[in-house]
């Protein structure tokens, strides 16, 4: 396997938190206790241990991959290692909420945290992010008694957390959930079920694993209404809080998957195992929903982080290699500097820095909106298109990082198949693409009448203007391909609007309106950035770049707004 | 592994041969002596040959794969067999020029064999695809003692043949071909050099292996000029053409690939290994030439038949997968019903069709412009972009295949996930998308000053004519659809005309419009299909799905070519 080092997009982030937003949203989102300079000093260092750390692990995650040995999972050399060193670092507990017993880090710097820790390594990033969810589900509902058993202990990141939503019968339908839990005399609750596609269900690198599982009680209501949420821990845990006898879990098998080999994906099976009540007996929806939010952002981070690898390798590859003529730039110059080897790194280049930007943004958003509840309809408006968005274009992403390398993209070796492998899930998992545009449709846009979209689209209009009044032309062809942009995403949201009868026609086109709109978040971020680069009071390569990527975005990207605002407007088609 | 049962598209094809190209395109390429009908049997047969024989052995060719043992590619069990039996029915001797002592089935029934190979087995097909290719490149150039040594048992099947072109530093620019070819005093040459990339270049399913390899004469000139080609077998052959000594051809390694593991990937040295010049010393690449075309239309095939097996294992899987309620179809009912789900098969199945009727069109092309040279511009005009974006599309179309099976299709035992790996070499392979688009670009519309793609353009707008006429509202929305689409190509083709001064400009944007004419020509694939259906006494389910198909594409797919145009007009961001 040939890795390629990894560079953690530092620039990219002080750009983001010191210009893009405004004047330091870092310090904004903690009302002054970090600054922008300290967020940079932040990333930079995740940047460090990420590379060195975390990326070497990738390829023999990819090659050896998690094994099923005598019922429990093995991790390849290195993880336990690596798991240990990011605990010691800090890095759990930097991000885990104060009213956790976290360090509290805002949004716009969990972003930056969770696209490097995804870029180095998206399989065993996956761990910290179901354990970062699970503290986020416990930190809102859970008992001073769990609280202070398991939530302290995640937070430490001694142990890590799982999510068991999955059934054989129950994926995007959490109704059919069958799992059951009975209540014991003692207060605690047996659980009996079969859970699937448990990521990091087992594994051999901390020394307990925390499950947080879905299941119905006895007498419970049919559908979603009738789940609970219950903690249920691999290895039992004494009063004094010491590691006991081993849970009624089981991991009966381990899956053989397309990508992220380096994350075992587990059937767990519960064989009236103990377990916890969490919050409410009834109330398990309403704490998975804790988690769902902050889980669909992340993977708008993964998307970013596994797209910049896969462009990395790209970069790298077509920056080293030579070959014939190219037009322009005579013989000997490398293919980086053929015009369709450009296009393809520039295509990949504009899209992560909208993808970046948007999660920054998105993050911030929720960071605000816990301020000020004004703020909460946009910021939820954009969890669904920011993870279908990014996640279905950082698949096609990894695809143009293989168009790249030529024959060589194809020789696993070459390690940038890897990238194209890992990713074709994160379309599917937290939801699929179509969970998301149906979220988007019918709780973001037709429950309030549009009234959020339409905001947004006068957001984006007044950056328009802003622009409008540049003589830098790149400024003003982005002004002018936004207001043909914010048209054309208009008309979309009043066919969907005109739908709310029919849902069928609705659900037909929603996954192009979700694109559509996260097409032209993109190109918003892409103007504000323009902006920035505007406000600067010199110019440097840097800035050319950015301008460059905009304009480029704005030609090869925005385009295909157009495209699927006529094809919302068909509705089904029978 | 999950098989599921190849169907080869009998019916579709039925539909291309008696009704879409006029009243039956086999009688006309072959002045009446196969028809539609007997074309028809051909494609069954073909279609129930694949579906027993080849598809069983896809999943173990992907799993086991090719292995080089002591210095030989040992294929896994079966496909030894399956060889035999191909070679047994025929199949090779089939498809050959009648001049080279094969059938010469026309191109119109040569399509639907490829895509039928390629479908029920991708990796076998490409032994199949490369002997075929050899078999036009001996047939044209070669002496007759070489015919009568090599190429007679190339079409009996009793032998495959290889293409050695690729070399470490001469990839995309044959130009670079270090290998060198001395001549001996027994009139033979004696071949050193290492070619990589070699697709089927050792095995153990048929007796002896014909590699065909472009090398360099001693004082030849620099660049693709100083080329010739020459046959070497892996096995000499004697004058009473028995097979011999081994000749000095070694397989080095063997390449560990994304996808098509049952396709043994080569690197060959030969060390003065013993060749044979086929056609005249400098002639090389004119040799190859010949090949390149229908290699290239063969893509086209294979591009439609891995894209439809993918399709009809989602189909199969969203029809016997039921989860939740389905809107407006209530509980019980399959996924398919969904409308994200109808949306993802009708997206899937509207640009099978698409580039399943081109297919058949442009391998037709070839044979009218036998007969009529003034068709051979048109012939030539739609390689590259049938070959460019059917294997664009139909990675898309695979990742599409995945996704309607949500979290299944990442587990590698649904066996879709093959699909996807497989379908990724496809844009890379016989020329990558920019070679084919600079070939587009380059040799197809710059040089005639547009006039082809005009003449094209025409053709298609006289088809919308006729559709405009009808009130059946499917043709009317396609006439109008069509229209606009013709008017953008238009557009476009001018901004690249433009572009004759600025080469950069032309090449950045070469591949957008390259995709542009495949997504117009697709939609003119639809339009004639519309136009078949209503000249139908009857209509029948069938028909009203095929409006339906074309109806989707309209909506769904043709609007990019709008978006594309834009991005055409752009030339390169700088």
């Amino acid at each position: 396997m040939v890795t390629i080092p990894y560079q953690p997009p530092v620039e990219d982030y002080t750009f983001l938190y010191r210009e893009v937003f405004g004047a330091d949203v870092v310090a904004r989102a903690t009302d002054g206790e970090l600054t922008a300079e300290d967020a940079t000093d932040v990333i930079a260092g995740a940047g460090e241990f990420a590379a060195s750390v975390l990326a070497p692990l990738q390829a023999v995650g990819d090659r050896v991959g998690a094994r099923l040995e005598d019922g429990r999972v093995r991790m390849p050399e290195g993880f336990a290692e690596a798991y240990r060193a990011f605990v010691d670092a800090g890095w759990v507990t930097a991000e885990a909420p104060v009213s956790a017993g976290g360090d509290g880090l805002p949004g716009a710097v969990r972003a930056g945290l969770g696209e490097i820790w995804n870029a180095s390594n998206a399989a065993f990033a996956l761990c910290w992010l179901l354990t970062a969810g699970q503290i986020h589900a416990l930190d809102a509902a859970a008992s001073d008694d769990i609280r202070e058993t398991y939530l302290s202990k995640l937070v430490s990141g001694e142990w890590t957390g799982t999510m068991n939503l999955t059934e054989p019968d129950a994926g995007t339908d959490l109704g059919g959930i069958r799992t059951m839990a009975t209540p014991q005399d003692d207060g605690t609750w047996a659980i009996r079920g079969q859970k699937i596609f448990i990521t990091w269900g087992d594994h051999d690198i901390a020394e307990n694993i925390v499950h947080l599982v879905l299941a119905r009680t006895p007498g419970a209501p049919e559908g979603a209404k009738g789940l609970s949420l219950f903690v249920a821990p691999r290895l039992l845990v004494g009063a004094d809080g010491s590691l006991g006898a081993r849970n009624a879990v089981e991991t009966v098998a381990l899956e053989h998957k397309l990508g992220i080999h380096g994350s075992p994906t587990c059937v767990l099976s519960y064989e009236d195992a103990t377990g916890y009540l969490v919050g409410e007996v009834g109330g398990g929806l309403a704490g998975m929903f804790v988690m769902m939010n902050s889980a669909r952002i992340g993977m708008g981070f993964q998307a970013t982080g596994i797209a910049d690898r896969a462009y990395q390798q790209a970069v790298a590859y077509a920056q080293s290699r030579t070959q014939g003529r190219v037009q322009g730039r005579g013989a000997g110059a490398p293919i980086a500097e053929h015009p369709d080897v450009r296009r393809m790194l520039l295509s990949m280049s504009s899209r992560i820095f909208a993808m970046r930007a948007l999660g920054v943004y998105v993050a911030d958003l929720f960071d605000r909106a816990d301020a000020d509840p004004a703020v909460t309809p946009l910021a939820e408006f954009f969890v669904p298109v920011l993870k279908g968005w990014a996640t279905e274009d950082a698949v096609a992403l990894t695809s143009d990082a293989i168009q790249v390398h030529g024959g060589m993209g194809f020789i696993e070796e070459t390690g940038v198949a890897q990238h194209y492998r890992d990713a074709r899930i994160m379309p599917i998992y937290e939801g699929t693409t179509a969970i998301q545009s149906n979220d988007l449709i019918g709780r973001k846009v037709l429950r309030d009448g549009g009234a959020t979209a339409e905001a947004l689209f006068a957001q984006i209009a007044e950056t328009a203007d802003g622009l409008r009044r540049s003589d830098e032309p790149v400024a003003a062809r982005m002004a002018e391909r936004l207001d043909r942009a914010v048209a054309a995403a208009r008309r979309a949201t009043d066919d969907v609007l005109g739908f709310a009868g029919s849902p069928r026609d609705a659900h037909a086109v929603s996954v192009p309106y979700l694109m559509l709109l996260g097409t032209l978040a993109g190109a918003w971020m892409h103007a504000l950035a323009v902006a920035a680069v505007l406000a600067h009071a010199t110019s440097d390569a840097q800035d050319a770049a950015r301008l460059t990527a905009a304009d480029f975005y704005g030609a090869h990207h925005l385009p295909r707004v157009h495209a699927l605002a006529e094809t919302v407007a068909s509705g089904e088609i029978a």
